[in-house]
């Protein structure tokens, strides 16, 4: 398998980027393809003469942080995000990972392998590791004003990735909302309940924020305004968390911290808190596999999100997403249908 | 000063209502009037046999955490949320602490004491506590369906709360949103915006979520449906790391943490986190002082709010919301008579 990995994207690109694909290819079976500029690239590639598995693409642009996502896909042909989504295309990559802007890795992705049939909105979805397991989270910032469907559609396509590449066999499926009851919420909401109650989703209703991470749920449906802030902010309150704790240890067991014992506890609590851990947020509703990372993302995390670019593809997330994608559009002919009925 | 406090709200009512009320008696120069039904009330307070401070209002009735708000506010005219705000009413109180249907003591506190001039929706604020210090948001679950203006008069009646009642001097405001840049954001929120620039607050612009527990703002202004959502999800997050920290201390440490010196450190660490500490989160917009506590919510975390309460009586925060809403309107009147110009 091969990831073409844009090696301009990111506040510390092009190093950690090339850092990253260094250490995936040494951990899975692939190849990696930075794509990027050769002169910033190549330098930091040098420092690792004897890899074998990681070379340059070269291209002449980058797309900024700031930049228009749609307008500087289409005008930026030779930008690195564009470039790798067209290795894909062309069948020389089979998945794209970037800390780049992510409007334009989505609009890069929407424009060069198109969406699924029958996708009005592709989402960008995030993992988060509760108590109880792994749980995504849908959308988190591609879409900020929804109407109801495309909020079921999110679910459908988070749910097929739960299953094919989280692997959790039968995933709850819940709606972001403001209280558990049926009525509660906002409008779009409230409709919203009423087409994932018809749909052949295991819906398990409404679920709050305090339920999140600590709940039964595995996939969590909410606009990408809504899961924008709450992605953000649960990421800032862990961070300040960890700071304050580390902080508080010091002062309280100055020794036993420093220790190997102290130390491996704690490494692996913040393992568990850290985003770094992980990698990078799929992009759902594509025809291919995108993974959209952390602009401060470290080496680390640039290694878990080709990881996870390499379970999406070799898990065949796509095709599942296809099925269920075809399942839901027969339920809505068919809700149609019985619709006419009745009038 | 006397409170009012509802000794039939929350999920341990009346026992550790009865014992938040004692506690906070002992600790302020306050009167408690504890309004609920006498035989279970007593039973509790029965316990205290030397405390002179607090005592019993009884009435009759109760209003349930899934009742409806207004319905049955309304109806039940001898509930103790209802009878507490008739208390204050009254002038037998200077405010009211519950723990009950939160959407209740609202509609409670709206029916019977009224709005302040000029406020279309009252809102409910929360106070967190971020690495620089106290953070208020509002609102957290009020309105679930704002317009603009709404918005700008949460942060108008928050702004005046944090300076009269927080006692933070000039407090930054800014707007929740998924993005710094002015464009960013729903409609909603792209078209308060506007309205916050014009106005004669310390607007700081866009918030994103990972700048509410460790950036520069002191007043985050959002709708209630992302509010109550963000709370939720903060408490969540906070009590999983708090397990979470414990468990691996436990495990790392197991002499240090139960000694003395590693305890107080865990506690002080503890204490920012759980939401416990915050008390209560004030009612804005009322004519009136009611804060409204988690259901949860243990007798340290009513005594809190009993104590936010007596705050918010002593320092006159009412009066100086008053003012600020004055000078709202006149600012609205301005832009509108500048408006009409321009026709």
């Amino acid at each position: 398998m091969r990831i073409a990995v844009d090696a301009m994207g990111g506040d510390y690109a092009p190093e950690v980027v090339v850092q990253g694909a260094i250490d995936a290819s040494s951990k899975l079976d692939i190849e990696v393809l930075l794509v990027g500029d050769k002169d910033s690239v190549a330098e930091a590639l040098d420092k690792h003469p004897s890899q074998t598995r990681v070379s340059l693409y070269h291209c002449t642009e980058s797309i900024g942080m700031d930049e228009s996502p749609f307008k500087s896909v289409r005008q930026k042909r030779d930008s690195s995000i564009r470039i790798a989504f067209e290795l894909v295309q062309e069948g020389e990559a089979d998945a794209v990972v970037s800390a780049g802007n992510s409007g334009a890795i989505l609009a890069a992705g929407v424009l060069t392998l198109g969406r699924l049939k029958g996708v009005q909105r592709p989402a960008i979805a995030s993992i988060l590791h509760g108590e109880n397991g792994e749980i995504v989270i849908i959308d988190v910032g591609a879409n900020v004003d929804c109407r109801p469907s495309h909020l079921l559609q999110f679910g459908v396509m988070a749910h097929a990735f739960a299953v094919a590449c989280l692997e959790i066999p039968d995933p709850n499926v819940g709606l972001l909302n403001i209280g558990a009851e049926a009525g509660k919420g906002n409008e779009q909401v409230r409709l919203a309940q009423e087409l994932f109650r018809e749909s052949h989703l295991n819906f398990i209703g409404n679920v709050e924020g305090g339920d999140i991470f600590g709940g039964d749920v595995d996939v969590v449906v909410c606009d990408g305004f809504v899961g924008n802030i709450l992605l953000k902010m649960s990421e800032g309150l862990a961070d300040m968390i960890t700071r304050l704790v580390k902080k508080e240890l010091i002062r309280s067991t100055p020794t036993r911290i420093t220790g190997p014992l102290g130390k491996r506890h704690m490494s692996r609590l913040m393992k568990r808190l850290e985003y770094e851990e992980y990698g990078g947020a799929p992009l759902l509703g594509i025809n291919g596999v995108g993974i959209v990372c952390h602009g401060a993302s470290s080496s680390r995390a640039i290694m878990n999100a080709i990881e996870l670019a390499w379970r999406f593809s070799a898990n065949r997330v796509i095709q599942k997403m296809v099925s269920e994608l075809d399942l839901y559009r027969a339920e809505n002919d068919f809700s149609r249908l019985s619709a006419s009925k009745n009038h």
